[in-house]
């Protein structure tokens, strides 16, 4: 990783984690579910979801503080699905990026209800910050409500895990198998873009390359993690290399191969890159965030 | 209950169903996904909150269509609470209403996930719905998406539930109820009767009457719950009686003796019709609808 995109990462990290914590109401919340939530949404990760709503600002020349309530709503979202998706009932996992998963630490009714509350305070907090700002219009706000509810729900994120539990154990082919990483990854770093798009009041051209941006990285950042989980190195991804085969999940070294995901995974990064450059927005940290996807080691 | 409350609440309820059905998505939701939602939407309950929202609507005066999304979010909201609450973890019930709780058909892991759509469609379909509606304000909506993020989250439903795990086998406190019933149970009801008040543009001394009525017909609601769970027929409640005192549970009956129990309610009731008349709402539904709370039989 190229030291500029290295520090852009820790500065906005750092920026974005700072905001979090204040936007996780506290008073009037019992103090436990407090903790839990607390505990998930500061437990490290990448914070994806936001650098790209601030990039996206950026990119459009716009100022990044006005897309902090929406990108924390989105950290929030993407936060609450992982502690859900750990649950016994779910994927039973016992360590999230090195650490225990939230129903190990509290309980699975508290992780259940802080996984609850955090989708909650996403929606709300979107409300309630951008009301009184003067820069964001009413239907903008109302917009990045509507297009949260689709990429999040059951026509999103919440149906990509769904047909993900459903395909487990089970010979998937490679549209089922990108469905399911259509909506459980990619809808919601969608709706990142697109959202950043809103706020920053992107002409319909811009709006169309952010979307297809984000479908492209969605699907990059997807076949990395399958790629990872086979040649990744397991104190630096905080989980067990070797799982999805250990579990016979459908990724895509076990679908079309090893050199096969790879390929893919360059022509999505590069074709993702193209559109950027198509619609002007190619001086952006979203260039560099694209080969990031593709680069991580974690 | 009088004849004419018995054929009001059937016609909203048929009005308010056939809205709830087609307010639900199907279109890109996985099939067994869209059928746990649908089954524990339309599994019948007393459309409380959906019901209130419509009759703040008729007390101002204003058209009840316009009501219909957000009425039908509050239900969908109440109805992933109810999934969520009868999980094994929580307060693993098999049986709702009369019929096999969400997981005891779909699995607890679609249970969750339908919890987690039903949450994230129910503002979702705010945002969709009256983005195009010209007689509602984005404004308003706006004020609808927080007012649902303060009542439904960890500062109202979510930490009320919180609280009520954390009490369960403890001896509270009659203020201990009471935070568990004015978050459990009340913040939701408030928030179905200011958000009908924001949809017809209620004045503030309106908007004030309203939130009072709602907090105490929440309550009276609760205590009503308790009675019936002691003097209480199953057939009806389609739950079995006396499972609050097998379970050792606080109720007001437990703690402040049934007869203090039901003067308590009377005067709740008496209240919440006074706040009415005072903001001159008293010719509306609201009225027979405060003593239904406490007349009911299930």
């Amino acid at each position: 990783m190229a030291v500029s995109l290295q520090s852009y990462l820790e500065e906005k990290t750092s920026f974005i984690e700072q905001h979090l914590t204040s936007l996780l109401e506290r008073e009037g919340v019992p103090a436990t579910l407090y903790e839990s939530m607390a505990y998930s949404l500061m437990a490290g990760g990448k914070r994806l979801r936001p650098m790209l709503v601030l990039a996206v600002l950026e990119a459009l020349d716009k100022p990044v503080e006005r897309g902090i309530p929406y990108a924390a709503a989105l950290e929030m979202i993407h936060t609450y699905s992982l502690i859900h998706d750990d649950l016994p009932a779910m994927d039973d996992d016992d360590l999230r990026r090195g650490k225990p998963t939230n129903h190990k630490v509290f309980g699975e009714a508290t992780a259940i209800l802080a996984g609850d509350a955090l989708l909650t305070r996403a929606f709300g907090l979107i409300a309630e910050r951008y009301l009184n700002d003067p820069d964001v219009k009413a239907e903008t706000v109302v917009r990045l409500v509507a297009e949260l509810g689709k990429r999040a729900g059951a026509t999103g994120m919440v149906g990509g895990q769904m047909a993900d539990i459903e395909g487990e154990g089970k010979q998937l082919s490679l549209a089922e198998l990108e469905y399911i990483h259509k909506h459980k990854t990619g809808d919601l770093l969608i709706a990142a873009l697109r959202g950043g798009g809103y706020l920053a009041e992107a002409t319909e051209k811009q709006m169309d390359a952010l979307t297809q941006y984000g479908r492209n990285i969605g699907l990059a950042f997807q076949i990395q993690d399958d790629i990872l989980n086979v040649e990744g190195d397991s104190s630096q991804l905080g989980k067990a290399v070797g799982s999805d085969a250990d579990r016979q999940k459908a990724t895509y070294p076990a679908l079309i191969g090893m050199d096969e995901s790879k390929a893919r995974l360059l022509q999505l990064v590069a074709e993702a890159k193209q559109v950027l450059r198509s619609a002007g927005m190619d001086h952006s940290a979203l260039m560099p965030l694209a080969d990031y996807v593709m680069e991580r080691k974690k």
